[in-house]
């Protein structure tokens, strides 16, 4: 079998297939979605018996618990992805959205909004990615290729085939969302070189992907999601609210990219705030790790240079002191990933220090990183959180995955 | 000598100083400008004599006269080198710029455009690239890194020894513009492994080179220029027009991207309509490439394959003829590099249809491709005409050389 090919065919079907997928109106690409959440309700058995085949093959290679659970599908889940295809038809369509402009030599603008083309998605072992991935790139008029994990390679097959269904029951050509059926790493690099068919590629899960997307790629990647964030306790911070901030940022949902992996606390500060801070975290059994000026004030193990360039996804947390807002900021800009990051402040002035000099997708002030994420900012679902620059930064909505096209009107008009 | 720890240093020098370019505000970055052009004007007579160096060079090195033409620089050009500063000065700045909008959580968000950080820009032998990059970049606040063509190698330290005299007398870091001392092919690699220290790479020239960086470099690139366009000659077009875009798209200046290289025409009209185009294209000693159709109506050379797909940048033409819009849509999305295509025709079904199945930058309904550039679409000075379908499409003006940053304001919010 050559992987290759087969996944270069997938791509140029589906290529072909954006072509119409593209004029679609919003209507039509609405009742596409609200379609499709019906008929994975009324498929559950047949997803969860695809389910359980991955399920049993995981647990018996031994995969960890919480990746088990991220894999499996209930009844539960089906509704509560088919509810998300509801809240996608809902969100504005952005395609042909755009402004008109005249030029004095004689021609008339218009700059309007188009899908993509083809959007590749290579993913983990989350099955809602793959449902979530296609609606939003539907939504938007794309074409979707799909290379999912092989520990959900059956889900996927059985979610996918349920996609294709409401694609030709809505009068859609079904090849718009293909399925890479091999999980070998070959169909991942040949994903990657489909420079021409595929028009982005966006990896979603951990370092490891995204940064061999990044390597490899000849298909412009748009980079997702690693957070090392920072939490930055000024001299003049309300420690009340430092507190309740560090606590949210760091115990809600540690997994998470937008939880925070350092706290940096002023040297004005740090007697106080740290035995708050050490209280409060062990509630949540947090791994404080500490330099020697932590260590003196509060018991914590020891933190290395290379604890404070992890992101731990953990109930785990590097602490440090610094003398100063500068200080704070160095640190952060030579450790960040460029996420999210928040001081705690009551001076306005170190507020806008703080939120000019911070390189990073988000800069909050008096308020916890956990709000970077595109339901939390008002956008709707979103596809990642890009920490890179080109195209979109922070929360990918349904803008992130279209482009724009001139359309000019002349009567004869030469230059 | 090291070629890549020469080209890191200047890379990370860049990387430090874009950190103060980036927080100046308009006017310290207007004056920069202003003082620039100045100094330029006040150094010609050195700037020319570097410039001498390179000509000669080049002349014995039998380099074409059109290549030698866009070297040379003398007093009337720098002086409109330096009339470009202020025009660039003059446009609107922006960064800062921005949404504020508020969520039921507690957070206040803005959305900012802030510089991409460090521009690197790869281009041939056109010293003005050199000044007007470096103004563009500086005017959004980024640092760059220049990498000319070794034909005009002393010309470029000449013009960057002048722009970093303007960044000192102007109190900026004179790292924000760096130029590449080696013009080997290595350097330009260095340049695009740079990732993490250069934010976006943008190649400047010819399809080899845009090429080479697509395919090697670890550094997101823009991709400018490649320009295969169309003009479509619909059954239902006024053949005067037709015959005035035509002239003027392929004769007004056949060596740059928005002139058209193929004609299509529509078998209905293409009797009346190859006669009138074949006399006035004569008077421009067009090349003229047909089908079989085109040459029993008119005399031409025959036009192959490899004829359709090329950019001829020259005065030559192919010529095909077309039973069907649909087969005029199908021609052009397949040998089409994206840029820009026109249809002449009075039936507004023909161009609507038109207009959204051509998968191009700008779309022309009875108008010249020739109009695809910065300054007649109304965006002021432009860094070039990005084909690709992200961050930019089209020409690009100072947005292209922003992203955007999230500052949110909370009073101890939590999620």
């Amino acid at each position: 079998m050559d992987i290759y090919a087969d996944v270069k065919a997938l791509c140029e079907s589906a290529r072909s297939a954006s072509k119409s997928i593209a004029l679609a109106n919003e209507t039509q690409k609405n009742k596409l979605l609200q379609r499709l959440a019906e008929l994975l309700c009324e498929n559950a058995t047949t997803i969860i018996e695809a389910n359980a085949i991955d399920l049993s093959a995981a647990e018996s290679n031994g995969i960890p618990k919480a990746m088990l659970d991220r894999l499996m599908l209930n009844e539960v889940r089906i509704k509560g992805i088919a509810d998300s295809l509801i809240s996608v038809a809902a969100l504005d369509d952005p395609i042909g959205k755009g402004e008109v402009w005249s030029r004095p030599s004689g021609i008339t603008l218009r700059r309007i909004r188009v899908p993509l083309g083809v959007v590749g998605i290579i993913y983990e072992a989350r099955p809602n990615v793959t449902v979530d991935s296609a609606a939003l790139c539907l939504k938007t008029g794309n074409a979707v290729v799909l290379r999912g994990g092989k520990e959900a390679i059956n889900t996927n097959k059985a979610l996918v085939s349920v996609i294709k269904s409401a694609l030709v029951e809505c009068g859609f050509n079904s090849d718009a969302v293909g399925l890479i059926q091999s999980t070998d790493r070959e169909s991942a690099n040949a994903l990657m070189s489909m420079r021409g068919l595929v028009d982005v590629l966006i990896p979603r899960g951990g370092k490891g992907l995204i940064n061999a997307c990044v390597q490899n790629s000849k298909v412009p990647v748009i980079e997702t999601g690693a957070g090392n964030c920072h939490l930055y306790v000024d001299e003049y911070a309300d420690l009340n609210k430092a507190l309740k901030v560090a606590v949210n940022a760091k115990c809600s949902r540690p997994s998470v990219c937008n939880a925070i992996e350092t706290v940096l606390v002023h040297s004005s500060v740090v007697e106080s705030f740290l035995p708050m801070m050490a209280e409060a975290f062990s509630a949540y059994n947090v791994d404080i790790r500490g330099c020697d000026r932590v260590r003196s004030i509060i018991s914590a193990n020891v933190a290395t240079d290379e604890d404070f360039a992890t992101e731990f996804d953990d109930y785990i947390v590097s602490v440090g002191v610094v003398d100063s807002l500068d200080e704070a900021i160095s640190h952060i800009n030579k450790y960040s990933t460029g996420h999210s990051e928040a001081i705690i402040t009551e001076n306005m002035k170190n507020a806008d220090e703080f939120s000019s000099r911070i390189d990073s997708v988000a800069v909050y002030v008096n308020a916890s990183t956990r709000f970077t994420d595109g339901g939390e900012f008002g956008f709707g679902a979103e596809i990642g959180i890009s920490t890179q620059k080109l195209h979109v930064r922070g929360p990918m909505g349904l803008m992130a995955l279209t482009t724009e096209k001139y359309l000019i009107v002349g009567d004869g008009a030469v230059r």
